[in-house]
Parts: C-alpha cells; sequence; structure tokens
C-alpha cells in the first residue's frame, strides 16, 4: 500500500471511529454475541488477493463491533475504567504511521527520550519521589513480573547470574493481601518463587486492607523457619473493593527484613494525578517500586502502565543483555529500555501520553478523576439511605461495592438474587456491572470511571439497580 | 476530546503521516541526534492546560522525526527488516479507534475469535503442524520466556503451583546456540534456570548452525552429572548470520531426555510464508513451540509476534488465574488469550495482522519476500566476485554478512577498517547497516527486506558499501 492509498483510506477509517465514537453511548454495553459467532462470521483462510477497504470496514461494522463491550461507554461500571481517550489514540496513530523500531537508543533516540520525558513528568505529577525512575510496560501484570523479578535477584545475590533459583538455600517467599490482583500470585508463581511461598497476609474485616501486625507475624515465622523474606506487594487499591493496605505500616516492617516492596496501585495510581489523593501511598520514600496503568481511569489508551523504581542501576542489572550486534558507541550516555523489561522491541508508546496530556491538558483530567470520586461518593450516599441496600466496603476511590439484600434473604439464595438481578443489568444492555465474591459471597461493582459518564448517567445507573432487583427472583426456587 | 474534535484532528494527523511516509526515502536513514538532543527540545513539565494540535505536530515533525532511524526506508539494511506496512497501520488505528479492553473472552470477545481466526490463518500460511494453536505476543523475547516458562514447569512437575523453581533436587539445564538471540539468554536468566544453566552448544564452524552431535553430548553429561535436561531452544535464522539450526536432527535428540524443544524463528518464520522455504522447520512436528515475528520481514506493524505451541492446554495449565471478578458463564467455551501469555490486558493486535493480510492479499506479500531473497543472493554474487571482499557466512534468507579484506591487513586493524568504513556507510545517510561480531572480528550485516527495498537499491547500497571501503583508514594508525 502506498502513502497516498493509505492517505484515501485511513480519511475513510478516521470518519469512521469517529462515528462509532459517536454512536457508543447508544449501543449495548456488553457485548451479546455467542461463543464462535465473531468467528463464524469471518473467511476461513486469508485471502490471495488484496481486498477492498470497504469490505473490511463493513466486517469491521457488522461482525467486529457487535462483539465489543463497550468499554468507551457513559453506561460501562464493570472491571475498571478502560478509557481510551480520543487524545491519546491520536498519539497511538501517530505512533503506528512513524513505524518506529525501539530496540535501543539508537534505533530510535525519540522514542526512548520522549518517554523518559513523559515518565518524569508523570513522576512529578504523582508525587512519587524524586530520583524514582520509570519506564513504560504494557500491563500492570508484567510489571509485577518485573517488580517481582527486581526482588528475587536482590535476595538471591543475583541469583540470575548464576545457578538460578534452584540454587538457593532458603526458599524465599513473598506477602500479599489474598486481595491481591490475580497477578501477582501469576507474578509470583512464573518468577519461580512457586504458589507455595506466597503467603497471604490477613486484611482487616471492615477496611479490607493488610494488617501490617499480621504480615510482621507472618515474616517472623518465615524466618524462624529458616525461609527468607523476599518480598512484599503492597495493594493500593485492590480489584475487589478498592482497598489500600497501609503502605507507611508495612515499610518499615518489610525494611527489618531486607524486603523488597512493590506498591501495585494499578489502578489507584490516576487519584495520585490529585494532590489531595496522594495520602494513598504515605511511605512510598521506602518502597522499591510502584506499578500503576494510566491506561486505566486516567485514560491513556491501553497498552500504557508505568513502572517505577528507586534503584534503576538493580533493575538494569537484572534485565540488561548486550550482543555486539546492538552496541553502539553512545551506550554509557543514554537510556537502553530493552533493560527495563522484558522485551526487546518496543512501541513508541510514550506518544499517547505524550499526546493526551499536551492535548487534553492535566487540569482538564483532574477535573474528571474528581467527578468521579464525588459521583461514587455520590452513589454510595444513595445506596446506604435506601432500605435493604448495602454498602460493603469503604469507598476509598470510584468504585462502590454494594448488594441488594431483601429481607430474610441470605447464604447461596442472597448469590442466587445478586446474580440474577446483575445479570438483568448485564443483559438490559444500559449498564454493566461486574459480580464479584467478597467474603464467600456475590456482591456487585459498580466502578465509577468511564471517561463521558456524568452524574445523570450515575442516577440512571442508580435507577437501573433498584428496578432490576426488584423483579429479580429472591431465592433459586423462585 | 470530542469524536467530532477527534475527526478533524485525525484527518490533520492522517495528512501529516501520509507526507512524511512519502519523504522518508529522501530522509538520513540513522537518527543524527546527539544523546539527550531530543529531551531538551520538550518542555520541562506537562502542561495544565490543553495545546492545540498544531504545536505537538510541528514537534512531531522538528524534534521527533529527526531522533528516528527510519528503518521503514528503501535504504534501511540493519538489525532485521521492520516493516510497518501501510495495510497494517490502518488496522492498528482500527483497533485504537476501538478502544476495546481485551482482558477476557467477555470483554471483548471479537478481540478473542478474530485472534483464533488469523493466528490460525497464519498457521495455515506458514505449513505448521494442524493442531497447534498460537496466540499473539508483544515480542519474540516474551515468547521466548513463555516458552521457556513452560518448558521449566513440564519439567519441575509444575512447580510454580507448589515450591517453585527453589524446590528442584536436580537443577534443570537449557541448550542453545552461543549464536541465539539474546532474548534466549535474558528468558532463561529470568525464568529463573540461571545463566550457569544455559549451556551454549558448538556450532558448525562453516554454517554456523548447532551441532547436533555436541548437543547429545551435552545433555548426555549433564544427565550423567545429576542434572535434568529442560528445555533445547533451536535458532532457526540467527540474529548474527541467519544460521538455521537443524531442527529434524536436534528433536529426536531431546525426545530422549524429555526436554521442550522451542523453535526461535523470530525472523524466518516469515519466509515459511513461501512453501520452498518449508524446509527451515523440517521436523516442527516434533517441537513443542515456535515463535515468530510478523512485525520484523513480513511487516505487521510492531509488536506482532507469534507463539505456537503443541499442546495448549500445557500453556494455559502453566499461566492462568480465575479470579471471581474475571469469571463468566461461557468459560468453559471460549479462549481466554490471558492464560496464553504474562499480561492480563491486551490490545486488539489482531487487527493489523487482519487488515495486512486482506488488504494486501498474500500474494503480495509472497512476491516480495522472494524479491528480497533474490536481491540477497544478488548482491552476495557481487560481493564474491569482487576482489578483497568475502562473503562469511551461507546466506539462507535475506542477510549477507560481509567484510572488505584489503590485502594484508589482519587482527585489530582490519576491525578498525571494519568499523569505519561501516560508520561512514551510517553516517553518510545513505543507508544503514549493522556491524557485528562473527568469530572475534567485525564484519558487516547487510539484511535485505525493508519493504519499498528494490533491486536498484541494493544495487545502489553495493556501489556505497565498496566507495567508503576504499576511502576508510585502512590501518589503525592510518
Amino acid at each position: 500500500m502506498t502513502p497516498e492509498e493509505f492517505r484515501t483510506a485511513a480519511h475513510a477509517l478516521v470518519d469512521w471511529i469517529a462515528d462509532h465514537r459517536e454512536r457508543i453511548p447508544q449501543l449495548p454495553v456488553a457485548a451479546r454475541v455467542a461463543p464462535g459467532e465473531v468467528a463464524a462470521g469471518l473467511a476461513e483462510h486469508a485471502p490471495e488477493a488484496p481486498e477492498p477497504l470497504e469490505d473490511v470496514l463493513k466486517d469491521l461494522e457488522q461482525v467486529v463491533v457487535p462483539g465489543i463491550t463497550q468499554v468507551q461507554s457513559p453506561h460501562f461500571y464493570g472491571w475498571f475504567p478502560s478509557n481510551a481517550s480520543l487524545a491519546s489514540v491520536l498519539g497511538d496513530m501517530a505512533s503506528s504511521g512513524l513505524g518506529a523500531l525501539g530496540i535501543t537508543w539508537q534505533s530510535a533516540p525519540a522514542a526512548t527520550e520522549v518517554e523518559e520525558v513523559v515518565v518524569e513528568w508523570m513522576r512529578e505529577l504523582t508525587g512519587l519521589p524524586a530520583g524514582w525512575r520509570g519506564a513504560i510496560q504494557d500491563t500492570a501484570s508484567t510489571g509485577a513480573l518485573v517488580a517481582m523479578l527486581a526482588a528475587r535477584e536482590r535476595s538471591s545475590g543475583y541469583s540470575g547470574a548464576s545457578g538460578g533459583l534452584q540454587a538457593q538455600d532458603a526458599p524465599l517467599v513473598v506477602y500479599a493481601s489474598p486481595h491481591a490482583h490475580s497477578s501477582i500470585a501469576k507474578a509470583v508463581a512464573l518468577a519461580g518463587f512457586g504458589a507455595g511461598n506466597l503467603r497471604l497476609v490477613d486484611v482487616d474485616p471492615i477496611t479490607y486492607a493488610m494488617r501490617s501486625d499480621a504480615l510482621a507475624a507472618a515474616m517472623d515465622a518465615d524466618r524462624a523457619a529458616g525461609l527468607r523474606p523476599a518480598a512484599v506487594v503492597v495493594s493500593v487499591g485492590t480489584t475487589g473493593t478498592t482497598a489500600i493496605d497501609p503502605l507507611a505500616e508495612i515499610v518499615p516492617i518489610a525494611q527489618r527484613f531486607g524486603a523488597w516492596v512493590h506498591v501495585d496501585a494499578a489502578m489507584a495510581g490516576s487519584a495520585l494525578l490529585l494532590p489531595e489523593m496522594r495520602h494513598l501511598v504515605d511511605g512510598i520514600d521506602g518502597a522499591d517500586s510502584l506499578g500503576w496503568n494510566p491506561h486505566k481511569w486516567m485514560g491513556t489508551i491501553l497498552d500504557c502502565s508505568l513502572l517505577y523504581v528507586r534503584d534503576p542501576e538493580h533493575l538494569v542489572r537484572v534485565m540488561s543483555t548486550n550482543p555486539s550486534y546492538l552496541r553502539s558507541a553512545v551506550d554509557g550516555e543514554v537510556t537502553q529500555y530493552k533493560d527495563w523489561g522484558i522485551p526487546l522491541g518496543r512501541r513508541f508508546r510514550a506518544l499517547k501520553l505524550w499526546f493526551h496530556l499536551r492535548l487534553d491538558g492535566v487540569e482538564a483530567v483532574r477535573a474528571r478523576l474528581r467527578r468521579d470520586l464525588a459521583n461514587a461518593r455520590w452513589l454510595a450516599e444513595q445506596v446506604e439511605a435506601e432500605p435493604g441496600w448495602r454498602v460493603l466496603a469503604p469507598v476509598s476511590l470510584q468504585t462502590v461495592c454494594l448488594r441488594h439484600e431483601p429481607e430474610g434473604l441470605g447464604g447461596e439464595d442472597l448469590d442466587a438474587h445478586t446474580l440474577a438481578w446483575a445479570a438483568a443489568v448485564n443483559d438490559s444492555g444500559r449498564a454493566f456491572v461486574t459480580p464479584s465474591v467478597l467474603d464467600g459471597r456475590w456482591m456487585v461493582r459498580v466502578s465509577v470511571g468511564a471517561e463521558p459518564t456524568e452524574r445523570e448517567d450515575v442516577a440512571a445507573l442508580w435507577q437501573l439497580l433498584r428496578e432490576t432487583a426488584v423483579l429479580a427472583p429472591s431465592s433459586t426456587g423462585a
């Protein structure tokens, strides 16, 4: 395809995208396709000859769009916000259009240096300690794995460079909340610690935050048993309830054991853009790493996850390679982001943050986040005030965990009721919420914060929740 | 930014991209900025208020573009081709525009099923065994790490689910060519085997391919010493010389030890689109995994790496997580790509392959690859025929390893000469080649295969190589 053919096709695609974004509020939020339905709409084999763009756009419209849960909808309250702001989409387009290759500084100095600059902008905007440096990872899952690898290597005297984790005498142990994101257990398993060496520390029954006394006891017990505490993962905003583990209490405990402290603020990181929310990471000066996702609430399109570390030299020592075909005369003077994560080749992802911040401006982002915090508080107040409804966990950010509890309904009957009305909400197409388990019972998470969601949308959701809950069966036999 | 504001801005950006792509052949290939120069051209802090698009585009033009090595140039012969075909750029744009969230099947059924379909298209197009299934990873580095984790878990009885690698009695060992890509050693270290448990197996002095007899001897010796051979990485197209390790000979040896066979065909995978090149992976039926990068020679824009496995159930068992907030009623019926790799959240990357294949058509891609193979053979013939020049390794694909060897020049003087004329080529802005070390001496890799590179471009390069080599100092003192 020549640049001129691209020009024509891309203009048509841009119009399609703008039209699509305009109609998203009217689309059903949850995808309504059955398993296999999208695949059945696609050709069985790749085409030998070129097809016209119109055919591809037709399939995009008729086959792909119905197969997408519209997380950009004002009516999306599922999982966590996954905003793809159009300013950041422009940055993504610029990245694709440039077609740069990010393997070393030399292959695209601008890809390295724009990343350095915007990652420093973001450090400053979120109030992280001066001197901490970071890199863009695809997701917080990968960031957590990188942090666990850095922790493993520090605790094992750089075993990766010698006999590996298999040469350890005293097994290394990692600590986290049972409410930590699933990616933490995955990172611990993949990094080779083994699931059996992940300790899930007790949480407070009201706040669902890690109990620092329980952490200290668990670390003491492990050390007494000849094990080596290697890392503590501090969840600042758990996925279930956005519980905030007490970082300031945890840091001095971890330091007694020389354990790495990784702060998983995947969701809550956006809140750090608000100076009044920085208390969430009190104690950060003593931590070792923090990961968060601008691609969630802040709205820099996926994939854009930031991983900051206090000691970049250690990270680079763990992750670096230096074959002759990648060497250059400037190696000592520049940042080589290949040594800050797993992949060698990297897209020019910094552009989406750069475009997002410059075209929207930081103040507008902050105003939106404050709007969402207020909307979540407002919803929680309505729920608390309504008989038969309950807010189940502190609303520390913009997510409200709630349940409709008709009188006399409990146990599995209550679970069936919850799942039934949550399904009714999602099947309506008018909103999307996520059922989740808390204390062994199903509840519903309403995660406010889609970019276009205003107070009137949240009010409409609250109306919908009540309507569907009243109609839902109130026992498994109903 | 509203959809209408996006429409206006995106049309302007598309014109900028098309204009940029048109002028790439005239730009210097290697970026000419000094370390820190790009960063110095950017604002020190993020802007509080929105800036106009024009200002961002101006910076893109004046600060970013000069800081990019133009791998899309017809005069790019460095590293490996890293084509970003404009058809695939459109797919990337569609992905960004949709703003889908790929965490589970439910979050975007189409993202899962389009990926299943195009990955199967690609399996068929490359002649990989029926029944093998794959997923798109960001890069072959990550794919290699995933393969090493799968190998580790198979050889250790799923240690990740219990005591981890640190509970192993008999250390696990991995085997690879000393010419394997740097990502292999990195994957072995990160997966916890430890660099000390990576055996670099002898290669043939002419072909630089792994010697299967040396592999068998190394595996025998390790087993006799109480170690456990866990995996063999077979490089099909090494980075230095595109050497082809003999897969068909290696497979039965590895099978004797129950060792995982991972085929790293990052570069050569594109060649498998040509039926006449499938001999490169003779023996693949007995391997366990193969990774390759459509984002290299084939030209589906970065990041687009395919990882195929023979036993998907094993891979899913190693990589899966299943928290309540991600469960749905259809879990048993659908593919959950979060369990095929490291990240939970995934971009809709299948669209770029889908757009690329449909808008360009497979036959055009094959024709381009055949053109490049012929151009590389032609260049090798010119070099061989020219007194004082030498081709240093078999040209098994599209990369020619060559050196100008003036009479009487050897040792470090020859190295200095090679580095001097390679630098002169790159400094000219008229071409970009990669110096690399082979058998302890610097040589130059000419990797043909940028999408716009025609025979006349290769002929111009050959002229440039000769001109610069003649002018370069032929001793360190000259």
